[in-house]
């Protein structure tokens, strides 16, 4: 009996703080204008949305795209990411201002409120005071660390990356089971987790036919690094709990996101995403783009024949309101690869080095030790037609995009430092004791 | 500075208490008369092994075979599993002496020397010392929580088992990678992880023409609880690092393991074994044999088509012995399927009703609703051959060995509790509250 009476009082101060949060930001909004409002659109079926990472590269542009749609939008998110930045010495490339702000700015330009919910979803009671409190939907899930070079740069963070992704994604399969079973989970995966197989990708599941008997079954999965490994283990739990308790969930097998704008973070500065060019953060073209801006010469990993797929950000987006839009049934599993091209990095290095000099930049190339453990030529050939049906209209990698992200990584160019460009962590040198990767 | 030193100081403490338990063993062990001593066989090669849970079922089995063949072992434990019973309220059908009493027994039995680190795996500090003190040759890592209705319990108990099994087991990768690149892992995986396709199950991978290419791919995996699960994700983590680092590594995808006497547990009874027949620990055919002396209906889970791998724990202790001698070699990831006959529930629970007959029991069966969630009627094939060509000759399930089983489980049947032998974990009844299974 005390401990219960115990529980309730932790119980109502989470939903007290939640609720101040909530109210603060309602009470900030009535002050300020609304300039840019956007027109109410009828409300969509699956309304309440919420974004786990709500405050991340991928994760803000989703919040805000979803909520200018005209869903109900709660960010979850405990902000370890900023601290991530803080603990390595990187920044964005973009300055970007506080997730409070970020709310503020949004209600003051749309009108809409977003709610904030700031806490770790490895903390279970934490999330299902948030699940209580807010009754989604739809659960988008991008708050795993997300970083391949962050899990391989010693043992702890190893750990760190599997523990936080594995339980985090475990504590929302409970939370959804227990307070929500008809909540549809949009789960963010990764195409690395295929690795680099001699056949074609398929999207999830793949029939073999083996001694004169046929069955579908998973696509194998092959995945190069601590975080690859744990977005793997991620759709295999999920795959479980579909069987299992009929949970409905959508698997995004997402390729590497570029580009930083989008319909909404360009409405006002403080709206700004981030864009991490760091050895650690930064992925391929975003960062060729800022080599080029500060004539730093690209870097190619290796051979560079390394192929994978790509999106632009602001498919991404899409992506995600699609399969809201369009939920798993009870007890499906259901795998989309969320790219819209394929590239190599040699191919994306060709495409900077054009585009630069349009510019008048003059591009290098430099090929340095590949840091990874992955195949530097190889067969790739990944479908993705799944979203494609569901009425995805990609934007293509374009002369014009490639311009405007030059041009941009030219603005912000004075905020580069060119100590974070370069890779530090080898997937080969990761050791036992905790190490500080940037100085 | 300051910290290392106070490191240093941790490290001798941790030294020096390991050092403790074995010289208190060595000394007991001088004043006991050895009175079976084994002769001394020539030193097999890979000298130094590791047992992780070396005080479980399996891994007391195959820890005593070792020492008898020679090796120099070590086991490492946390004893846990002992804790198990004590808060679920179950108990071996056998009496089991303390790890200390067993090992000391040991000694006075055979002359030989195991040595006893008692910690947990998850604690790096731990395994970090252990590694550097006692430079194994070999792990053999059954260091896991291994019960499929266990992790079925409660969230809190699903989260343990994935984070126990695969932290611990990454630990032990980083170990090897740090202090012993030449050790070879081999590792207790579970059939389980293949679930039950409706093709052959080859041994960890398969050859698959698709579109015209073919590669040879991980075996696709479709676990069915949590604690299979984290044997897939463990998996996954190995093939990784063999390939990222060159760790050579042995997955053993272990059957349900039956029998209790191996040929060094008989020699003493304070050396015996333990024998689950409870609801969460017990396996098919040990909790049938239970079922059987007491007058308890055999309790077929569902339709009882439910067909799986066994194997007797003298092939176990054969087969981790096989491994170790023929060890992996850099970067292989190699995987065995670790069992010798398949057979239905149904099949079981026929073999034991004929023998139980012969005893003069009258054994019934009754069908009780199936807990867990799987096919009740399916095709079940699976490739067994690696261990067989290395070597291994299978003592197959046979009318004496279940006359002797039988005969085992009359001789302790006043030690059963009957409120322990029907399942009480449901699948799809798992919750986020705390549950006390057993009352």
């Amino acid at each position: 009996m005390v401990v219960k009476s115990h529980r309730k009082r932790q119980e109502n101060q989470y939903v007290r703080s939640a609720m101040a949060t909530r109210i603060s930001q309602e009470t900030e909004s009535k002050s300020s204008a609304a300039s840019h409002q956007i027109p109410n659109e009828s409300s969509p079926k699956s309304k309440k949305v919420m974004v786990i990472g709500g405050d991340g590269y991928c994760g803000w542009a989703t919040a805000l795209h979803l909520s200018n749609k005209g869903y109900d939008v709660a960010i979850v998110d405990s902000l370890v990411r900023r601290l991530f930045d803080q603990q390595l010495g990187i920044d964005s490339l973009t300055p970007i201002s506080s997730i409070q702000n970020r709310l503020r700015r949004w209600k003051s330009i749309s009108g809409k409120t977003i709610q904030l919910y700031i806490g770790d979803i490895c903390d279970f009671e934490f999330l299902s005071e948030v699940f209580q409190s807010f009754e989604p939907d739809s659960v988008v899930h991008f708050g795993e660390q997300r970083s391949a070079p962050y899990s391989m740069i010693d043992r702890s963070r190893a750990v760190f990356t599997q523990h936080n992704n594995v339980i985090g994604t475990l504590n929302v399969l409970f939370a959804i089971k227990e307070f929500g079973e008809e909540c549809h989970l949009v789960k963010l995966g990764t195409m690395g987790e295929y690795g680099t197989p001699n056949i074609d990708i398929e999207e999830g599941y793949i029939t073999i036919t083996h001694n004169g008997r046929t069955d579908t079954l998973p696509y194998p999965k092959q995945a190069s690094s601590f975080y690859h490994l744990s977005k793997v283990h991620d759709s295999h739990n999920i795959a479980f709990t579909c069987k299992a308790w009929g949970i409905r969930a959508t698997d995004l097998n997402q390729g590497v996101v570029y580009g930083v704008r989008t319909d909404e973070t360009e409405m006002h500065e403080e709206l700004c995403n981030r864009f991490d060019y760091d050895g650690v953060f930064g992925t391929a073209l975003n960062r060729f783009c800022v080599q080029a801006a500060v004539g730093h010469p690209l870097t190619v990993y290796g051979k560079g024949g390394q192929t994978r797929g790509y999106l632009d950000i602001r498919d991404t987006v899409q992506c995600v309101e699609l399969a809201i839009a369009n939920p798993a049934k009870p007890g499906e599993f259901r795998v989309f690869n969320q790219f819209t091209e394929q590239f190599s990095v040699n191919n994306l290095a060709g495409l900077v080095t054009k585009a630069g000099k349009k510019l008048g930049l003059d591009v290098q190339t430099i090929s340095v030790p590949n840091p990874r453990v992955e195949a530097e030529e190889h067969y790739y050939n990944a479908k993705h037609t799944k979203l494609i049906e569901l009425g995805l209209r990609p934007h293509l990698l374009s002369d014009s995009l490639l311009d405007s992200l030059l041009n941009f990584a030219i603005k912000f160019k004075d905020r580069v430092d060119t100590a974070q460009i370069m890779p530090n962590v080898s997937w080969k040198k990761i050791g036992v004791k905790p190490r500080t990767v940037i100085v």
